[in-house]
């Protein structure tokens, strides 16, 4: 870290609670001693917790919220039940007052984002906030955007999505110039929504300072073939889920595989550090969090059925963005963005009039 | 199979061409051995192939087709080229013509759809055909619709998609009353698009003879929660080429681990038997074909990479769906369900203004 950095969380947030937050915290603080925790959350329920966990104790402090928005709750109520008073509204709030860096919730993502928008509002220039997930791929990590935010998108708003994906990208990859797919199904002329095919004319045309490799497929993205994948919150959430399903489907067929016999429960126990490792390689934990992204501030959010691992590797990230003070990069990326659209729009009607 | 079938093979389609066709006749013959098999294509080409494949010529008759359309031919340059004259054509008006059950082509799925169209025509109903795709899973198999034949649909077309697969899923599976799925993101209230929610509005309000069994994700897709998925052609796509990637990045992942050290190596060793039965699990050659839905005729279309085993399963899966009549049970089921919908319209209406 290049600055000591402050991490609001909401304690109450994901399907195991506090002591799965706290835990998640004390982890955290063992890779980052110099973090700054504020918990939100019920502090009957949060001071015991810490009295029991000595090492976030000292180094986090509790600060009370007296609603805790559940699991189910639909946006709506969340909303209305959860404003001003709930450790996630407060966690997100900390962060539009400058108290805190990042805010991180394993809580419901409809509520969440919800209370994002509301409080941090939208960035100058953007219609549509997108959630950005790490994609592990053969080549290393990617990173896809939309997972779920919202359901549609324009060219414009895709645009969007390659400007803030890309700035992610050289903020948590270290890259000078990210690469940047659109998903779409194939290359043949009466494939491919007409939003995309819009979008990859604007990204190929416009002077943007992207590095633009054109249209992806579904199979791209565990091949890794570009650094950052754009595309409309409904599929990017679809394909997410169906990438995490086939993982677990193939992780039970191998399981099933290695007790079928004696034999291969013999090569089990001698290939154990080889599973062991692809175990890890595999666990969702280690690549837990989405990134919210289009709104002045950052947000992330954990799994909502992860443990304390998994919390950690989404602070992890949250760490990440705001010590690369991600939203500022976003920032810039889209005022370049508005003055090339600006000259992109003025040649296309010039030439359309010409 | 009940009465004697004969299949049409567009011998000049697919990367590996007229070999791998032939082939894959071979193995289809071996398993089918009263199928009668006819092999549109370059007869200067198929000729000699046959004589080097005995079993082949005895049973399958070559029918000449000067043009072969090309695995990059846009649609609309085949259906110019390729019209009347190629072995694409030709197969599937074999079809039209009533002298083959069912075609079978490891072409480009473009120009292949684009000929069934025009040449078969769609059903009485249905606007639009989809291609359905068999999906391996935890429970078996579900068939999965549309994977890729028209970009977006609306609710009339959804609950079309529904009653098709239900057909195949009963014809395949042997199953009474199979269930069916949206395929959607969630069922917080601001998620899921317009057309899914109607369309899932359609199938729990009309009479159909419908185990309609809700909303799944894409996670539900690898679980097997419903026997027919039902989706638009653009997230179908890309969730069917994310899947096959995933499996495909977990193999390398494997077979990376399995060659990490030397314990890890005598491991496969003891354990290779599980390991073949897996691979054999996960090979896409097992499960290859997408059928052409809601056209006067069944068209199966094979991966276009395939090699012989692979077409012989496409050819397996065909020989099942004109075994089991699935174009008169989809023409029945489209009968009932205009019913319903006559009926469900009339009710909406009444409901509404009373």
């Amino acid at each position: 870290m290049s600055r000591p950095l402050t991490i609001a969380l909401d304690a109450m947030g994901g399907d195991r609670g506090p002591d799965m937050v706290v835990a998640g915290a004390a982890i955290a603080l063992e890779r980052h001693p110099e973090l700054h925790v504020i918990l939100f959350g019920d502090s009957a329920v949060l001071e015991p917790l810490l009295a029991r966990t000595p090492k976030v104790r000292e180094k986090a402090r509790i600060v009370h919220a007296s609603v805790a928005v559940a699991m189910d709750d639909k946006p709506s109520q969340a909303l209305r039940r959860g404003r001003n008073h709930s450790s996630m509204w407060m966690a997100i709030d900390a962060v539009r007052q400058g108290l805190a860096d990042v805010a991180v919730s394993a809580g419901n993502t409809g509520a969440l984002m919800a209370m994002a928008k509301v409080i941090l509002k939208t960035m100058a220039g953007i219609e549509r906030p997108a959630i950005a997930a790490i994609w592990p791929t053969l080549r290393g990590e990617s990173i896809v955007l939309d997972v779920g935010a919202t359901i549609g998108a324009d060219a414009g708003q895709l645009v969007d999505f390659a400007v803030m994906g890309e700035a992610m990208a050289r903020s948590l990859f270290g890259l000078k110039r990210p690469t940047v797919g659109l998903l779409n199904i194939g290359v043949e002329e009466i494939k491919g929504v007409e939003e995309v095919k819009a979008a990859g004319r604007i990204l190929r045309g416009a002077e943007l300072p992207i590095e633009y490799a054109g249209f992806v497929e579904g199979d791209d993205l565990g091949k890794g073939t570009v650094d950052v994948v754009v595309t409309e919150g409904f599929t990017g959430n679809i394909a997410l889920k169906t990438a995490e399903g086939t993982a677990r489907q193939i992780g039970t067929y191998l399981r099933a595989a290695m007790r079928r016999s004696l034999l291969s429960r013999i090569g089990y126990v001698f290939a154990r550090g080889a599973f062991d490792a692809l175990r890890d390689k595999l666990d969702p934990r280690t690549m837990n969090g989405g990134v919210f992204l289009g709104l002045n501030g950052v947000v992330v959010k954990s799994h909502g059925g992860t443990d304390a691992l998994g919390f950690a590797s989404a602070i992890d990230l949250a760490v990440e963005m705001a010590d690369n003070d991600l939203v500022a990069k976003i920032a810039r990326d889209l005022d370049v963005k508005h003055e090339a659209m600006a000259q992109y729009s003025e040649t296309t009607v010039d030439a359309e009039s010409g």
